[in-house]
């Protein structure tokens, strides 16, 4: 029993040094970077009620909160496995600004099982969101800080997917699904399971134009889907072309504000379905099959906090971004010190700490104290004349 | 039941701008701060198998530490309520250094129930800890580090309180008690109980100079205890009175190094007994009955890991010491500007980002569109002839 003590459960980390420092570093540049575009910083809570959670979010959310009794109130608590939905809380009940209000947050979230093989279930979710603005200058807004977040981290190779889900979800209505036909209908388009899409239309009743229009969603990607869309979506329902026509804007927009980014489009990928109203977007790195960041539209999430207002964001893992970021982090080699409390060496070694070097002083251990050298110092303070200097500790052994 | 939606449970905070602002620099300066005497970053997880983090700690713990169920292995785990535990695995396990090792770590820790009457649930705890190191030299470097947090956080008045397991440890087992007995006295003197240990005392057959000496000890504190100690404990077991010169020794290194902090014993308040092993001690500020900050000496504590090795270090809650500190962080007053791609005007943007400032721009709603003060701005970017200038809008308001 004694060597499992150390054994971490499974896709749950614990950071090191010097990567601990790296993460510190990039969680700060990224922070600084929403703050400098006016997002505000918001810390929410690591644990809540959880109807306050789960509300309006759906199942897969509510699968993967691991669950805790409050001792206090006797009432089940989760620890939250998205900080989304406690962001627009905070923005509809406790902030009630009337102004678009632009908020940032980062956090460890925990999912009860990790969303792929090996993969992680404690991200560290770093987001940005704008409430109370509907025009696609916010989506905008929100897509280029995708794009300078992943620039940030070392992310150089990317490229955007594209979606609405006003297009599936006018098309489903058209056809008069039921929820459970739009659910089933939902889960095959996400897994582009042809044969499964054309038993399912096939079964619902629901036959010419919408039959073929349905269809059709699940192979509209690729960078002209919006052409072909216009062309294979003409019989649609207005509130349908209205999303095409939003996504074209979006795109059209998107060449201004980003010209270097290829876009693709998918409309049938529809990420945070149940909740989303507008666009959604991922960003993909190449040879790596799950979104490094993914955002959208969700207008109506702050309604069950009692105020529904416009709301664009996303959200990325600042481990998984610096998994596949190219940063070069080096840590400073430090400055070693003897024990002393000689005010000179005091005076000097506030010095050095105050301008960002590292002091390590000296913990006396008779003869056989280690070289500082192994403590990663390069340099170390000596007395000379009265003096004390920085003297080169390799010069030293040479 | 609407309403109560954004409720949050008892003890348990969400931050709102702008004091996660205030929060985010002070975790800053301090992680900086302990950097920049080399202590390394380390991020342990948020749950953990339960028994890794209860090995050796004590019921106490076990009884703030909240339980989940690991769907993966159907194994317990436990939120942490503590991290010192955590950090101690990764220096005797992952670490395994011959160096003595400086760690820091920053983090929420959750507790089933606060530790005082309406008080918090969620800890933002930040801690350094040396390992690898026995004399008092690492007593002193930790207790400096103490004082300079408080000073950094802002708060000026404090006094120390310093003990040391060792003095009840080995009173108690020169007087033969059970460790039945050894608990319920040691519970008896944290409350300073007289009656109660003149009577646990009384029953528990110990007499003459030993009862004598347990008795002291509750009364054994105040600036003058050690001198009194020296007297009243001159019967006492060579372990007692060593420990008692160790924090003698303690106390005049810390007259050289901290001249100006005022220091009282109690010999009697043993803070973390069970896994302590050495000085222990506590930063207190007037008016407030709790301490603000607690460490000592736990040498023992990488034992159940693998490899036992000496281990000094504090702790402290972030948002205490916010709440006790009298900093005053401003937010910069942020610059609008006009929704447009311009070149020129990105130009500037980035520039001003670059340097520092927030820069909001205009998210077009058509006239109705919020007075750019209400976002919190103090100047706009304005186009004259040709070039964007910075301009005061309190100015143009007047």
């Amino acid at each position: 029993m004694n060597e499992e003590r150390w054994l971490l459960p499974a896709g749950i980390e614990e950071i090191l040094p010097p990567q601990a420092r790296v993460i510190e570093t990039l969680r700060r540049e990224l922070l600084d970077l929403y703050s400098s575009w006016g997002y505000e910083l918001v810390i929410p809570p690591f644990i809540d009620y959880l109807e306050s959670l789960l509300t309006g979010t759906g199942q897969d959310l509510d699968l993967q909160t691991f669950k805790l009794t409050d001792q206090l109130s006797g009432r089940l608590l989760g620890v939250r496995a998205d900080m989304t939905p406690q962001v627009a809380r905070i923005d509809a009940h406790h902030l009630r600004r009337e102004t678009p209000t632009r908020l940032c947050y980062l956090g460890t979230v925990l999912h009860t099982r990790s969303d792929d093989f090996a993969g992680t279930r404690s991200p560290l979710q770093i987001g940005a969101e704008i409430y109370g603005h509907s025009g696609i200058e916010s989506d905008v807004e929100i897509l280029r800080l995708i794009m300078l977040t992943l620039r940030t981290a070392g992310i150089r190779e990317t490229y955007l997917d594209l979606g609405h889900v006003g297009i599936y979800r006018g098309l489903a209505r058209q056809a008069g699904l039921s929820p459970v036909q739009e659910h089933d209908l939902f889960d095959a388009l996400q897994r582009k399971a042809i044969s499964e899409i054309e038993t399912l239309i096939a079964t619902s009743g629901v036959v010419g134009a919408q039959a073929r229009m349905l269809t059709a969603l699940a192979e509209l990607n690729g960078s002209d889907a919006l052409e072909r869309a216009t062309r294979l979506l003409r019989e649609a329902d207005p509130r349908v072309r209205a999303a095409v026509d939003e996504l074209r804007q979006l795109a059209a927009e998107l060449q201004r504000w980003l010209p270097d980014v290829s876009i693709h489009y998918d409309l049938a990928e529809l990420r945070g379905y149940r909740y989303k109203t507008g666009a959604v977007f991922a960003a993909f790195v190449p040879g790596w099959g799950l979104e490094i960041a993914r955002g959208g539209r969700y207008d109506d999430i702050g309604r069950v906090f009692g105020r529904a207002r416009p709301a664009v964001g996303f959200s990325t893992d600042l481990k998984e971004l610096l998994r596949h970021g190219a940063r070069q982090d080096a840590v400073d080699a430090a400055v070693y010190a003897p024990w002393s409390a000689d005010a000179a060496l005091q005076e000097c070694i506030m010095r050095l700490r105050a301008a960002g070097r590292r002091v390590i002083q000296a913990l006396p251990e008779g003869a056989s104290g280690p070289h500082p050298s192994a403590l990663g110092c390069r340099q170390q303070l000596v007395e000379r004349g009265g003096r004390w200097e920085l003297e080169d500790l390799l010069a030293n052994q040479g």
